[in-house]
Parts: structure tokens; C-alpha cells; sequence
């Protein structure tokens, strides 16, 4: 689609290059798929682009395209099937379906029923087993590269063994990076910022693509074990929604893996759940979490809840929770190779005590603010870093591969090198573990030292990243890590962790975050250690919590996440309160973390509120032209000039004289249902309107339905003789004949919300006075855009923009 | 109100007299109140009730008058403090208010989040005390009475015991009955319908008043230890709800208990934020489960969800998971009379073993099935004894009491009297209790045992409910019950749970509901000790979920609540797959009991999906009149005469020539702002627009706030002169400028999901072809109750009425 000719916003630099190549096949390959161009606003979008390099670069979103949503609005199959009505799309009024559905309902609803929960356990039992097989190869790769380092540090050649380490750390590295890069630069980061833009209704098809879930599992074992500071956790939700996807969209069509009870989950709303259900048994796979799992798709990812949705995702993440159970008690016969204890973090403070006094509250008070302040700042750098490495991204490829590669070999050397700063200490009599540690983890790594002595920094670097979180949770250890080693620590995974986010390789945020906020809890913990009664463990347990509160702004999911984690209730009001200090702390700096990458990619995110200076518009004044309209009865020629040089996905159709007496609005085609309607070539000599059933006699119920993504007609498909384009068309059949509306001076903070709750793609905007055509215009998920309001209105208040929402 | 004019609707029966007649006053309180009259719908709202006698009693309302939701639109506070947007009201979209709210922004904001979360922390640590006093007078005065009977039967006089335990249960029965009847009779039954219909947007203030708080918990004491059939739940539930309302109201002002910082809650949206927290707090006080009342909430409770919300409710779980902690190691010290281990429910199953083969999977299912079965057995039962008990409770206060002592009577026969049929057992030697029990609660009730022997009916029915549902739960106790005795208990809590309901005493569902789900698990537990590995005690638990699965059709909260309750997660499989079975099964014969009861109180709840004959409709078809506008600038005496004269709430302003070019819509005024306007008195001589300004410096932005419930001004409180009578009044400054407008051929169905979705309560209906006056009529949330659309449209299948939604 860029070849077709240059266009201003290629001036914008994209954040990765080859996402954005990416997103253009997906736009290229179907009107349904996430086009970015907008019904009516091509002209604003001009506009906005020219506004946005004058403002300089902060306010540009990198992407060059904005996957804007642009599918069908209108899933006549959800609307036939069963009596669910829609939230995000709408449903055809027309004669034919209406007969048809009463019918064909009680068989399609059992079929409906049984597919739907079917789905959902497969959804369950396919991301339980890729989350154990995930942590099964990260484990053992990863255990591997530490035994071998280890025996070489025990024969004291320690440079072999950095190089030994380093190489391994290297290659795996690089292999990952490579993949990512080659195949789908989408899987890269911890998707779950396009994941919750998704499930907000932005539709981009690479995303969920098939290629983006094999990267994502393979590239994240590979970066996992390549000792990144970096987490498997982001990626698992991504995978389990790319698993929902991949299953809803009934399998694939190349593969012959399609089931014709799948139809009916062709559509946009059917295709959410899933991808909720997904995204909670990533979590719950992830964390071992189920109930965790369900809040994080309620709180973090989903846009539109039902109670239905609830009791879905709890099954889903109750069916990983028991395949995990089964696959991990299965590897405690030792079949698992190094798998061990597992790489899920697990650990168990429920023997700690859980009485406090006034200075324990102070110190978790104060440990709030520090998380507050960090996660605040932490997010500022990564912004700041991630428009940095946006540009070495945009060279392509190799540039990619190279960064990786320069991280990894810096990550090496802090893992291996720092180590050597700390002194040997020697084993505690009491140790309730192995000292020196023999093997692959524990809590007291030999490193250097002499037997009977432990490195303590080496215990946290020298190590996976779970069982460092798995150490600096440890309770009873009070004395195990210096100060010294914690401050190091802390200062090297802060950096690490900002500098690692934004390399091609699958990299959740959880684990740096967890790792920071642990260490700098235990350090508060153990310079508290006179006054407070509270174990160091349990220090660094609030510790992660505020660092997660400050950088995610999460708040019950982490709640719920942390104590399913640890298994004791008891730490409910501790860990609230420290949460709920950070995040206050922290909302006065900037947005979360997710929401802030969601900003910087360019995705049209809509808040469910609208901005304040919404309030001083109106709905006419973002509107923006030309308009194309389309008569009732249309000439063939004209629908597909129109479909062939815009990109608009919604044409109003409206009947004029001698059609009707007066102009009348009669409602709205979607580019995907005028190719199927085209594609059948039921045209007329005479622009005459019809009775419009024999019309849809040659369609099914099912040709109208939305295609798997990225897979539906495109206008280039069709070929039309000259006799043809001279003929007539009904569009009266297909046309939605309900479309929402509004009136032109309706408050655009109003109509943002009537377009966000209803989870609209197109709101038609009517004229208050009579005498005037039936339709202004129509309002997109675009026309919403900060950046669009701002570029019509320069006098608007700039700092309004991205306004945090306020008050939790 | 009642006394203006006999209307047709006075045919229909009533629930409670007394409870309709409580509604009485609070519509006539105020027009902001529930008022029942509906705009534009009078007409309407007769051929309704036609039509609904016509149709036979099954579907009459049983309220006389629906309370519907007609309370102010318009929330001008929420709009300036903060910029959090409406949901449920709109923002009013003037010039004074808006070059307000910046100013006032930082300040107000601060205090409205510090009151905010004030209120939370306040909400939570008031339920937790409450619940906590609740279950210490009930296990103190249930305590002695059972004591006092005890010792009696010690003594061998048995039917002295007997009357001395029947006069205790039918003393404090009428007691409770009494204070029920005369105070508040709203405060029967569960409580958890109404508030359900609260939070979804129907505002009746008798609901949440003091009165019913007071009563409340004082009925739910002394009708819990009048050895009722009952529970505290529901009660705590709406207890919470009650607590939540009069915070968020500011208190009283008869009591002077005001606070400033609180006028920023008086809008719907705050109020029912904190309502909904209230709920959390309810259930988590009720079962000592933070999580399962968050999700409690969130599945049964609310209509309208943010993350904002979650976290708050999260909160305020916590706050009372904390004081109840606290207040229960204080009594553990023996402070607490007879508090013992407390009556909240708590078992602890985790030493069970929780590996399971496949015929316990099949037992599973059984009781899935078993429990949808008589989970919708109950329901419908449950329905038609409510109906015999509306006829009996309308007749007044006495025969209310005489119904609960009645009941009283025949629930003492049955706990006294059934027990003599179980034969006594010896004490089991490896008892891990005392046998036979001495003291108050415990397994091995001794009753008319001689000593070493125990009667294992006794034990279930002699009993406060807690400690039967403990006993029933707990393990390593397989021969315990015999199975005769398990199955009369069944059957006696099966029937005297369906005859307790409906009595004038706050009474809860879920213990009859657990207690006789627990039974029958026992049962089939025990059946299957010779194939199954599983404990007795597990089959309990799992037969409670079961029945609670079949009955209240909540899932992931009751799951929840029941993991909180038995601390072990390993369950959750088991639990999970009861519950989606009994669910399942039980959907297809009715709806939830409490969604039953809302239709059977006649509350106007909407559902949030369309019911399927709604797409055969148009916005235009149920819209009906005769609809009263005023002329922008309008005169005094017109306003008073259709505010007197109508109940409407709502009037569309319409510009007319010289006023406009031609005629325009401008808006909508409600009542209660109409009646502010009105009582300051800015009248004028001529028919001239103003700036408006001048009007509306006369009024503080408080003055237009939503009034505490019941609170608002009456237009019968306003005395005008002939001369103001006959001046005008320019409604423009008051007037919505942006209502939320339909065209007339906009399906019904979608003008639903609007309304719901965006929590209106005015749905103005726009014509679609010029030369029409600019207005067609307004929606109400009457308009989409299913009675009023069949009145209207009798030839739509009736049996598409009241259909369940599908696929959970």
C-alpha cells in the first residue's frame, strides 16, 4: 500500500520498522483487516500529520500507520444465530434474516454453546501446556548454560568460563533476536499493550497472526534463557491470546483445520472473549494465578466486561491451573530433566509473622512512596530509551540483531563481572538450605569463593531470574545478602531492565519489575531490621508490589497475583496499602507503563471517559470531509471508483428523489459487505429499488460474516466488464438500517462515550436543522484522537492531552 | 399519592402493603425520589395495566407501583469537580459551569478523592463491625436459649424443654416480625433484588433508608436466633448497601451529621459507586471472603463496572477482612460471652486428600445435575409460595407477624420434634471431638441420648445453621449421619426454607440453600463411600456448590467464596465443574431466584443484552403520549400546571418562531432542576432569550446537586402569585443541551442496548423526515419493561417474555 504513492506521514519515524511492514500486509490483504485509512477524514488525517512534525517529535506516535479499527460493524452472523446482542457491532435489521433466525436458532444455539465452551478449554489446556513447555526448555536450557559455567568455575578457569557463559548467552540471544526480527517483528516487547488495544477494538491483524505466536513461545524461551533481565510472563498473555485468536478464527484455511461450527464465532465479539479468555489463562499460566489470571483480563486488558465473560475466563484459567498442577506433579518423578522445582515462581511465606506495629506500617508507607517515585521514573526512561532504540529499530534487521546482541554481552558481563565486587562469605551454621548451593539453583551460589562460602550477589546474578526472585523472597535469611550486594543488584537490574525492554526479543516487564522492587524492599527491610518484626522476605515481597503499583498501575490483580503467589491471605492489607500509596504516587508523573507504550506505537487506544476538553466540542466540529455517500440504488461503477480510491470503511447510503420524496437517510454499507454483495454481480439495468430478497436468496447468512483476519474480499479481487459498470445496484438489503447517531451539536465528550461504551466503529452525525443533506458526516475511532483534536483545534489546551485519569 | 384519584393499577396485588406503601412516601417526598410516573408514559402505563390484569395474575407485578427510576440526569457537581464523566447522568454543557471548573479543579479534587476514600475505609470498617456484632449477638442469644434447652433435657423434661425452646423461638421471631412490619417493612427478605435493581438504576429510596439499616440488623439478629431456616447473608449484603447510601448522602441533616466534603457524592454515579462497595463489603463481612466480595459485586450485584471500582470495592474488603481479624483474636481470648469460635462460617478441608479418579468425576457431575434440578425446583417453588405469602402480607402488619410466628411454631416443631425419630449411636471411639458434646455447639449433640451416645439428627437440627453446615462439612466423620437422617434433615431444610423466605424477618438464601446443597452431597457422598476416594465432607461442599450453582446462578463468586471459606485451592476444578453443570442445567428451566424476585417485585431492572423481539420494534413504536414540551423561554404558569399535573420527569425544550427560524430542539429540563429554577424566582415580564448568565449567578453550583434520597424539593411546596404566573422563565440555561437522541426508526433492541449501556434515564426520540415537530417522545426505562412492549404489541410471542439469556 505505501508504493502506491509517497505520503506525508512517512515522514513520522516508526518505532519498528518492520511492524509497520507488517501491519501493511494485514491492510493489504482484506477491506475487513485494519486499513488505516479513515472513512471521511483522509483530508484531517493530512492534517494531523502536518500538525503533528510541527509540534516536534514527543507528540508523534512512531508508528507511521495507526492500525486503525475499520472491520465490519455488522455481523449478521452473531445477529442470526442467537440472541446475543451486540456491544461492539451491529446487527442487520433486514426481512430475510429476521425469518430466518427463529428457526435455525435452537439447533445453532446448542452448537453455539457447545463450541463456545469446547474453545474455551482448549484455550485453557493449549496455554497450560505451552506455559509448562515454556518454563520445561527455559529451565533446562538455562540450568544447562549455569552447569556448565559452574564446572568450569569450580576447575577455576574463569575466563573460559565469562566466555563460555557470555557465548552461550550470545547465541541464544541472537537466535532469538533473529527470529523476531525475520519473522514477526510484532512478537516483540511483552504484547500486552497491543493486546488491550485489541480488545479496545483496534484491529491489527499481526498482532494475533499465527507467525507472531510461534516467535512469541520460541523467541521468549530463547530470550529467557539467554539471561536477559527480562520476563516470560508479558509474553505468555500474548501467546495465550494469540492461541484464542488462532482457535476462534476456526483454525486455518490453508491448513484445512476448519470447523464448520467455528462460523460462529465470526465476529468481532465472539473473537474478544476469547481473546480475554486468552489473555487471563496467559496469566494464570504465567503465575500459577487462576483467580490473578480473571482480574488481569478484567482489570488490565479487556475494554468490555459481561458477567458472562467472568464466569468464561475462570474457566479457562481454572483448566490451566489444573493442567499445570498435572504437568508439574508429572516432573516430580525427576522425568524433566533440570526442570526441578519448576521455573514458576512459587514460594511460600505463610510461616512468617504476620502481626505488625506502627513502625512496620511506616516502613511499608515509606516503601510505598519508593515505589511510587522509582516506578514513576522507570517509566519516564523507558520511554525515553524506547524512542531511542525506535530509531537504530527503524534500520531494519540486522540493526535489531546488533542491539540485542550489545545488550546481551552488557548483560553477561554485569551478571558475571559485578559477582566478583562482593566478598566471600562464609555459610551460616543455621542455613535451612545447602551451603554452598551444588547443582543449578539455591539460595547460596559457591561462585568464586572458597568451599564453605558463598557469594551472596552471585545468588541473585549468577542465576535465573525466578530463582533470584525465589532468594530475595527467602525468609529466615536475614542475614544472607550484604547491603552492599542488594544496592548493586538494584542499581544493575533498574538498568538492565530499562535498556532490555525495548530489544527484539519477546520480553515481559513483570520480572525486572518484581526483581527491583524485591531487592530495594529487602534493602528497606534489613536497615529497618532493629525496629521492625516483619522478615526481610516479606519486605521484598511489598517491595515488588510497590515497584509493580508504580510502573503498571495495576492494583488488584497484582494484589491477587502476589497472594496467590505466596498463599497467605493474611498479607491482604499490607500489600493493599503499599499498592495503593505507589500507584497514587505515581499517577501524578505519567500514564502506566502499558498505557504509555500504547500511546508511543500509535495505537488508537479509547479511555472509557472522555478528555475534559472534549467537553468545550462538539460532535460537528471534528468532523471532518469529503463525505462519500451513496444512493440507494447505486451505479456499480461509482461503489467501486469509491471502494478503489479511499480506504473508507463506512459509506452512508442515502435515498434522493424519485427514490424518495425527500432526501432520506436510509443507513450504512461496510466496504466488506459491498465486495460480497459486487462479488455476486446481481446487478440491474434500471435504478429501480427491489424488494431485496432475491437479492440475498443468492447469498448465505454466512457470506456476510467477518473473515478471519486479514483474510476478506479486497476491491483488487474483482473485475468488472465496462456493460457492468454502467448497471445498478440495491443497497437496501445490505444496509444497516439502525445505525447510532448523532446530532451534530452533541457534545463530543458525549458522543466519545456513547462511541466507546457501544464499542462502535462508525457513528453517523445528522444535521439539527432541517433543509440540509441527511448526513454530516461520520465520526471513527480517529476522529477521537488527541492528536486529531488537537491538529483541528491548536488553541485547545495542549497539557489536557493525555491527561491521567484521576482518583483510581 | 395514593389518595389523588383511584387508578386502575390499585387491581393489582401487592408483596407488601406496607413495603409499596413506604415507596408512597418517598415519591411524594420529592420529585427526585421514585417517583412512578412516567414522562410521556401515563397513557401507556394504563394500557400496560389493562392489558397485565387481563393477562391473568402470573404476570401481574406484584408492587403496586413500580418504582421506576426517574431522578435527575444532570449531575452538575460530578461535572465540575472532576473530570471523571458520566455513565448514568449527563453533564451539563454551559457556559457559568464551564469556565467554573478549572479554577475549582485542584482543590475540589483533592478533597473529593481524600473523601472518597474516607467514605471506602469508613464503609468497610462500619460493615465489619456490624457483621462482627451481628454473629456475636446471635451466637450469644441462639446460645443460651440452646443452653438453657439443653439443660432442661439433661433434666429428662422434655416438654418443658420443648416450650421453653419453641417460646424462645417465638418470642424473638415476633420480635423480629414486629419491628420488620411496623418500621421497615423493606427490610424483609434477602435484600440483595433490591439492591441489584438499586445499582441497576432504580431508584427507591425505602430501599437504603435508616429505618430499613436499623431493622435490618436487628431483625436479622433475632430472626437468625429465633432458629429460622435462614441467614445473615443476603441481610449483610444489604446491611453493607444501607451503611454505604447513608454515608454517601451526607450523613443525616436532621442530625446535623453533614459534612461539606460530601455534596461532591451527591450524584447517582458516586452514590452507587459506594453502594457497590458496600455490597463487597457485605458479603466479605457475611463469609470472611475479601476476594469472593469483590467478585460478588461484580457478577450479581452491579450494572456498571470500571477497573476504578475494583479496586475501590478491593479495598474496602480488605478494611473489613482487617477489623474482623481483629475484633475475632480479641474474642478469642474468651471475652465474647458465647462467641466461641465465632459463627462465621470457616472450615478448613485442605488435610483432605484432593486426587481424584474417574468415578468421583461421575458422582461430580450427579450432583451438577442434581443440583440444577432442585436448584430449579426451588426457584420455581420458591415463586409460587411468594405469591401465596403476598396475598397473606397485604392484609397489614398483624397478619405478617402471625405468618412468622407461625412459621416460627412449625420450625421449632420440626428441629425439636425430628430429631426424636433418629436413633441414638454410640459415640465413635477415634473421635477427634468431644462426644458427646457438652456446651453449646459441636458434632455429637447428645439430645435424648443416654451418655456415650450421641443423635446424629440432633446435631444438624438442634443447632444454630453454622454449626450444621460445619458439621455437615466436616471430614474424617464418614459414618457420622446415618442416612436416614440426612435424608429427612434434606427434606425438612428443603421445605422450611421455601416457607421462611418469604416471611416478614431480613432473611438470607444461601444458608438453606448451603444447607441443603450439603446434605444432599452428604448423601450421595456417602452412596458412593465404597467407589469414591473423596471425603463425605468434600461431597458436602461440593453439593452445596451445586445447589447455590441451580439456585442464585452466580459462578465464579461462589466459587470463590467457597475457596475463601475452605482455604484450599485444590478444589477449584471440582467446584468449578458443579457449578457450571447445575447452572446450566437449572438455566433452562428459570432465571436466578434473585432475578426472579426482582420481576416478581415488579422493579424495572434492565438487562444489559436486548431480548429478542425488541428487534422487530422501532424506537417510534413504543414511544407513546401525549408528550408535554416547553418553548425555550416559557411561561411560569405552563410549567407549574405540567409539573403538577404529570409526574413526568423530564420535558423537552423546544425553540419556536420568534424564538428560532423554525422549530428546534434544545434540550431537556428535569423536574428537580426545573423546581430550583422555579423557587429562585428569576422571572420575567417578556418572551425574550437572556444570556442566561444572570440566572444562573443567582444559583451555587450545589444548588442543581442530586438531594440525599427522598430529600428534593416538591412543587407543592412552591407558592407562586398570579402575577409570577403569568411572567416567563427562559429555561436555557438549565436545559441538557446534548441529550442522547435516537431517530424514530432506530431499532428497539439497539435504543435498549443505548439506554442501558450509557445508563440513561431519558432517551429522547428524534423524527427521521423534516416538516415534523423536532421531537417524537421521550424513552424511559418503562418503555423497554417487557409487560409494557406486550401491552402494546400483544401479537409478539409472549413466550419470548422473560427469556433467559443463554450460554452463561
Amino acid at each position: 500500500m505505501d508504493g502506491h504513492s509517497p505520503r506525508p506521514q512517512q515522514r513520522l519515524r516508526t518505532l519498528e520498522r518492520e511492524g509497520s511492514h507488517n501491519l501493511d500486509i494485514e491492510s493489504m490483504d482484506g477491506g475487513g483487516g485494519g486499513d488505516w485509512r479513515q472513512n471521511g477524514s483522509a483530508a484531517a488525517l493530512l492534517r494531523y500529520d502536518d500538525s503533528g512534525s510541527g509540534r516536534g517529535s514527543v507528540r508523534e506516535p512512531l508508528l507511521r500507520k495507526r492500525t486503525l479499527n475499520t472491520t465490519s460493524q455488522i455481523a449478521i452472523v452473531g445477529a442470526n444465530v442467537c440472541p446475543i446482542e451486540s456491544l461492539d457491532y451491529e446487527v442487520v435489521e433486514n426481512n430475510l434474516f429476521k425469518q430466518d433466525w427463529r428457526s435455525r436458532k435452537k439447533k445453532q444455539i446448542f452448537q453455539y454453546i457447545v463450541m463456545k465452551w469446547t474453545l474455551v478449554l482448549l484455550i485453557g489446556l493449549l496455554t497450560g501446556i505451552v506455559g509448562f513447555f515454556n518454563n520445561l526448555a527455559v529451565e533446562n536450557i538455562a540450568g544447562l548454560k549455569l552447569l556448565l559455567t559452574s564446572d568450569l568455575m569450580l576447575k577455576q578457569r574463569y575466563f573460559t568460563a565469562f566466555f563460555a557463559y557470555g557465548g552461550c548467552n550470545l547465541v541464544l540471544a541472537s537466535a532469538a533476536a533473529a527470529i523476531c526480527a525475520y519473522i514477526a517483528p510484532a512478537a516483540a516487547g511483552s504484547g500486552i499493550p497491543e493486546v488491550k488495544a485489541y480488545l479496545n477494538g483496534v484491529d491489527a491483524y499481526s498482532i494475533l497472526a499465527p507467525s507472531t505466536l510461534f516467535v512469541k513461545i520460541f523467541g521468549s524461551i530463547l530470550g529467557v534463557s539467554a539471561g536477559f533481565v527480562l520476563g516470560k510472563e508479558g509474553p505468555m498473555v500474548h501467546t495465550g491470546a494469540c492461541i484464542a485468536n488462532l482457535l476462534g478464527q476456526g483454525g486455518s484455511r490453508k491448513y484445512h483445520l476448519t470447523c464448520n461450527w467455528l462460523r460462529y464465532f465470526k465476529n468481532d465479539r465472539d473473537r474478544r472473549d476469547l481473546i480475554t479468555c486468552g489473555c487471563a489463562a496467559g496469566v494464570a499460566a504465567a503465575f500459577r494465578a487462576p483467580v490473578g489470571g480473571v482480574l488481569f483480563a478484567l482489570e488490565e486488558a479487556a475494554s468490555w466486561w459481561r458477567s458472562a465473560l467472568l464466569w468464561r475466563t475462570f474457566f479457562t484459567t481454572a483448566v490451566v491451573a489444573v493442567v499445570l498442577k498435572g504437568l508439574i506433579e508429572f516432573c516430580r518423578s525427576g522425568k524433566c530433566g533440570l526442570f526441578g522445582q519448576g521455573g514458576l515462581i512459587m514460594f511460600d511465606l505463610s510461616s512468617t509473622v504476620a502481626t505488625y506495629s506502627t513502625p512496620d506500617l511506616i516502613a511499608i508507607i515509606l516503601l510505598g512512596v519508593i515505589g511510587g517515585i522509582f516506578g514513576g521514573l522507570f517509566n519516564f526512561l523507558l520511554d525515553k530509551i524506547l524512542r531511542v532504540y525506535s530509531i537504530i529499530n527503524e534500520r531494519g534487521a540486522p540493526s535489531k540483531i546488533l542491539l540485542t546482541m550489545t545488550i546481551s554481552v552488557i548483560t553477561s558481563m554485569c551478571s558475571y563481572g559485578l559477582p566478583w565486587l562482593a566478598a566471600c562469605t562464609p555459610c551460616p551454621v543455621d542455613a535451612m538450605e545447602q551451603c554452598p548451593t551444588i547443582g543449578r539453583s539455591g539460595n547460596y551460589k559457591n561462585f568464586q569463593c572458597p568451599p564453605g562460602h558463598y557469594n551472596g550477589l552471585a545468588s541473585l546474578f549468577f542465576n535465573t531470574n525466578d530463582d533470584a526472585i525465589r532468594n530475595l523472597f527467602s525468609n529466615g535469611t536475614e542475614t544472607e545478602f550484604h547491603m552492599s550486594s542488594l544496592f548493586i543488584f538494584f542499581i544493575a537490574i533498574y538498568c538492565l531492565g530499562l535498556v532490555t525492554y525495548g530489544i527484539a526479543v519477546p520480553s515481559g516487564l513483570f520480572i525486572p519489575v518484581i526483581l527491583a522492587g524485591a531487592t530495594y524492599g529487602r534493602i528497606v527491610g534489613t536497615l529497618l531490621g532493629s525496629i521492625s518484626d516483619l522478615d526481610p522476605g516479606l519486605f521484598a515481597l511489598l517491595g515488588a508490589a510497590s515497584f509493580l503499583g508504580g510502573t503498571m498501575r495495576m492494583t488488584v490483580s497484582v494484589c491477587v497475583i502476589l497472594l496467590e503467589l505466596t498463599n497467605d491471605l493474611q498479607m491482604l492489607p499490607l500489600v493493599m496499602l503499599v499498592l495503593l500509596i505507589s500507584k497514587t504516587i505515581a499517577d501524578n508523573f505519567n500514564k502506566g507503563v502499558y498505557d504509555q507504550i500504547v500511546v508511543m506505537k500509535g495505537l488508537p487506544y479509547m479511555e472509557a471517559h472522555a478528555e475534559p476538553y472534549m467537553r468545550h466540542l462538539v460532535a460537528g466540529d471534528v468532523v471532518s470531509g469529503p463525505l462519500i455517500t451513496f444512493s440507494g440504488v447505486e451505479k456499480v461503477g461509482n461503489i467501486i471508483t469509491a471502494l478503489r480510491i479511499t480506504g473508507h470503511n463506512g459509506f452512508p447510503v442515502v435515498d434522493e428523489p424519485p427514490l424518495a420524496e425527500a432526501p432520506e437517510l436510509v443507513g450504512l454499507v461496510i466496504r466488506s459487505h459491498l465486495l460480497v454483495l459486487l462479488k455476486g454481480k446481481m446487478f440491474m439495468k434500471e435504478r429501480v429499488k427491489t424488494s431485496g430478497s432475491f437479492i440475498l436468496e443468492r447469498f448465505g447468512a454466512f457470506d456476510f460474516a467477518k473473515p478471519g483476519s486479514g483474510k476478506g474480499l479486497k476491491i483488487e479481487d474483482l473485475n468488472f466488464t465496462d456493460e457492468e459498470m454502467e448497471m445498478y445496484v440495491d443497497l437496501h438489503p445490505i444496509a444497516n438500517t439502525s445505525p447510532y447517531t448523532v446530532v451534530e451539536t452533541m457534545s463530543l465528550a458525549k458522543a466519545a462515550i456513547l462511541f466507546r461504551a457501544l464499542g462502535l466503529r462508525h457513528l453517523l452525525v445528522v444535521p439539527k436543522t432541517p433543509d440540509r443533506p441527511p448526513i454530516v458526516g461520520i465520526l471513527t475511532r480517529h476522529d477521537f484522537v488527541p492528536e486529531h483534536i488537537h491538529g483541528l483545534f491548536p488553541s485547545l489546551n495542549p497539557h489536557k492531552f493525555h491527561s491521567t485519569s484521576m482518583g483510581g
